[in-house]
C-alpha cells in the first residue's frame, strides 16, 4: 500500500494518525440478514474496500475497527484474508456512540508497552462508505489539527420539512442554510476523547453527531467541509450494486496485452489496443508475458493473451503462477482473456474434445485464486475488412469480460 | 397495461386523475452530458420506465411529460418507439415551477374540444424516480381527493446541520422532528392550479416546494405520507447502475422452459427447474413452444429452449416471431437460451463451421428486436453424478445469462 497513491500527505502530515470505524450495527434497513458492513461483493466484503482506502495512505497508522461481538470473529477472519496490517479489530458497545468510545479508548491504551504513539489526531468514519479519498482525508486531518473538529458535509438532496404531530406539513426549511452532516469527521484526539469521557448516559444512548459532543463538552466548534458525492453511505441493496459498479469500472480502465511476436499476433494487438481505446480502456502491449517486471508494474487486474492456435497452455499457466505469486488478484478478481488466434477457418473448428478441456480444467483452478480465465477464438482473415470485423468482435468480448467479470462464464471459449 | 397490477384502485378511484412529470432539467450534477432522464439502461431511457409506472395503472388517464425545448423531439421519439400511450409531452419553462405550471394549464385546456375530463387530482412525481409503485400511488391519489394536497415523506439519512457564515457548525437539528420531502405529491387539481395563477415570479423562481404554495395560496396543509425507499430519486450515474440492478433482479424472477418430449430433455428441464429454485428463479415447464397461449399469458422476458444435438433452427426462430409479433420485447429485453443437449460425448465436438454460424446469424437478427439468443451445449451422461454436474453447471450458465443480460455474448455457445 501508500506509494501507489502517491505520497500527497507525506510532507504535511508529520504527526500520527489513527481512524476509528464503527462497525457494530446490524443492517436492519437494507432488508438483508447480513449486516451491510459484511455484505459482499467481487468476492469481498464491503468493509474491506473501507479498510483498503484508509490502508494505503502511507500517513496513516492505525485502523480501529470497532464490531459487534457476534461479528469479531468474521472480522478477524476478514483481516486475515485480506492481509490487512493496520488494522485493530476492537468489540462494540450497545450504542454508535459507545461503540466510538471503545474505538478511542484503545489508542489511549496502546500508549502502554506499545510502540504505537497516542494518536495527535484521529478520523471517524463509516464502515459503509468505502469511497473516501486520500485527498479529502488530508483535508479532514489538516484542519482537524488546526481547528480542533471538523466535519464533512453535502447539500440537501431534498426539501427538509417539519411535521406537525398530525402528519402535516409545518414549514420547510431553507434550504441555503442547512447541509447534510456526513462523515468522515476529524477530530485532535485530546478533545473528542475528553468530549467522550464528560458526556452522559443520556449522549451515548440517543447521542448522533459526534460534532455535537466535541461542542459541548469540548467547546470546540466544528469547522465544516464540503466532501465530493463519493463520500456515500451504502444503505439499501441496490447501493451495493452501485458499489459493485463504481469499482467495475475503476478496474476497466487498464489492461496489459502480451502480443507474441508473430506478425499476425501483433497487429491484431495493435487493433484491439485502437478498439479498447474507444472503450475507454489503456492498453499496454508487450511482445511476451516473460516481461515480469513491466507486468508487475503496472497495476492493471486485466491481462489479455494472444497465442497462435491452441496456443502453448503453459503460456497462460505461467502467468496464473505470476499472478498468484505476487498476490495480484488478493484484493480484486483478476481477469485474463486467453486469445487463440486461428490463421484459417478449417483449422479453427478441428479441435477434439480433449483440446477443450484444458481452459475450463485451468480456470476451475484460477478462479480458487480469485483469478478468471476466459478464452476467445478468433479467425485470421487475409480479406482486410474481415480481419478488421473479427478484431471489433474480439474488442467487444474482451471489453464485456472485463467489465462484467463474471465468474459464470471463466472457461468458456467465446467466438469473435 | 392495468391487468398485471390488480385492480385494487377501480373501485376507490372513480375519478379522474392525471400526472405531470417535469422533465426539463439538465442533469449537471451527473457529471454527464445526457440529462439524467434521458440516460439508458437496457436500451430504454430512465423516463420511459418512469412513465411505464404511470402508464400501466388503469386509473390514471393522462401522463403530462413536460421536456426542455431542445428535448421535445427526442421525448416525441420515445413516446412513439416504446408506444406510451397516455402521454402527452409539452414544452417546460426556466424553472421547475414554471415547467409544472405549464403542464397543469395543459390539462385545463383538455376541457376545451376533447374528450379528456379536467382532472380532479393530480399527482405530480419526478421523472428520475422510476420505482413508484401503485398501492403508494392509490394512497396519495385518495389522501389528495380527501385533503386537497398530500406529499411523500422519508427519515432523514443523515442530520440536518444549521452552518455558520463561517462554515462551522451552528447546531444540528433533532432529527425525528423532520422528515425529507420526497416525491410524488397529490393535489385537488383546482386547489394547486389556483395556488400557481396566485403565485409570484419570485415562487417561479426559487420556489422548492409545490406542498408550500398550496398552503401559501390556497390556504391547504399538505397531509404528509411515509414512502417506501423504492422512492429514491436517479441523481449520480451509480444510481443508474443501481435502477439497472433492481429492473434486472425483477426479470430474473422468472422463466418459462420448453422441454421437448424425449425422456432426456423432460428429465434435463426438471434438473434445471430444480436448481434455478435456488436461485430464486421460478421455472414454468412446457412441453412444447406450441403452446402459445400460455407463453404468452407468463409475464416472463426469459425463455429455456431444450433440444437434442443442434436442434431445429426453426424451433427457435419460431420462438423468436412469436415473441416479436406479440411485442414481448418492447419494453424490456427477452432473454432465449437454447440448450442443445448431445446424447454422447463424441456427437458434441463433431460441429463443422456451417452448424455454428446459424445461431449466430439468428442472434444478431433477434438482437434488433431486443431480444437476446444465446446457446448452450449439454452433453448427455450416463453416470448419475455426471449427469447431475451437467444439470448444476447449466442452470448456473442459464442464471448468470438471464441475470446479465449481456448483449455482447448473444450467439455464442456455451460449453455446460
Ligand atoms: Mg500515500
Ligand atoms: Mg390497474
Amino acid at each position: 500500500g501508500g506509494q501507489d497513491e502517491g505520497n500527497t500527505g507525506h510532507g504535511a502530515v508529520d504527526f500520527p494518525v489513527a481512524v476509528v470505524l464503527p462497525a457494530a450495527g446490524c443492517g436492519e434497513r437494507m432488508g438483508l440478514t447480513t449486516p451491510k458492513q459484511f455484505c459482499t461483493f467481487l468476492n469481498r466484503p464491503l468493509i474491506s474496500y473501507t479498510i483498503e482506502s484508509f490502508e494505503k495512505i502511507s500517513w496513516i497508522k492505525t485502523i480501529v475497527v470497532v464490531v459487534a461481538k457476534e461479528s469479531h470473529e468474521l472480522m478477524l477472519h476478514i483481516v486475515k484474508t485480506f492481509r490487512h496490517t493496520k488494522v485493530k479489530v476492537v468489540e462494540g458497545g450497545t450504542s454508535r456512540h459507545r461503540s466510538i468510545f471503545n474505538g478511542l479508548q484503545v489508542l489511549t491504551e496502546s500508549t502502554e508497552g506499545s510502540s504505537l504513539p497516542r494518536p495527535k489526531v484521529v478520523i471517524i468514519h463509516d464502515a459503509v462508505r468505502p469511497f473516501v479519498e486520500e485527498d479529502f482525508l488530508l483535508k479532514i486531518t489538516l484542519a482537524a489539527k488546526e481547528q480542533g473538529a471538523v466535519g464533512a458535509i453535502r447539500p440537501l438532496v431534498s426539501t427538509v420539512i417539519a411535521t406537525t404531530s398530525e402528519s402535516y406539513l409545518d414549514h420547510s426549511l431553507e434550504r441555503a442554510k442547512y447541509r447534510a452532516s456526513e462523515m468522515p469527521q476529524g477530530f485532535l484526539f485530546d478533545i473528542i476523547h475528553q468530549a467522550y469521557q464528560l458526556c452522559s448516559e443520556f449522549d451515548f444512548e440517543f447521542g448522533t453527531e459526534c460534532l455535537h459532543l466535541a461542542l459541548q463538552y469540548s467547546g470546540t466548534n466544528a469547522k465544516l467541509i464540503e466532501g465530493p458525492p463519493t463520500l456515500w453511505k451504502v444503505t439499501y441493496k441496490r447501493d451495493l450494486a452501485a458499489a459493485e459498479s463504481v469499482i467495475k469500472e475503476t478496474l476497466s480502465l487498464s489492461a496489459c496485452l502480451i502480443s507474441g511476436t508473430m506478425a499476425e499476433t501483433v497487429e491484431l494487438a495493435s487493433k484491439v489496443q485502437k478498439n479498447l481505446a474507444a472503450h475507454d480502456m489503456a492498453v499496454d502491449v508487450f511482445s511476451c508475458a516473460k516481461e515480469y517486471k513491466e507486468l508487475l508494474l503496472s497495476k492493471t487486474r486485466n491481462f489479455i493473451q494472444i497465442t497462435v492456435g491452441g496456443g502453448r497452455l503453459s503460456d497462460i499457466a505461467e502467468l496464473i503462477k505470476l499472478l498468484e505469486e505476487t498476490n495480484h488478484a488478493l484484493l480484486y478478481p483478476v481477469v485474463i482473456i486467453w486469445v487463440h488466434l486461428y490463421m484459417s477457418e478449417e483449422q479453427s473448428h478441428r479441435q477434439k474434445p480433449d483440446e477443450l478441456t484444458p481452459i475450463m480444467d485451468l480456470a476451475v483452478k484460477a478462479k480458487q485464486g480469485n483469478i478468471l480465465l476466459y478464452g476467445i477464438q478468433v479467425i485470421h482473415s487475409k480479406v482486410p475488412e474481415l480481419w478488421e470485423k473479427s478484431a471489433e468482435r474480439l474488442s467487444e468480448l474482451t471489453a464485456a469480460l472485463i467489465r462484467d467479470r463474471n465468474p459464470a462464464f471463466t472457461g468458456q471459449l467465446l467466438q469473435a
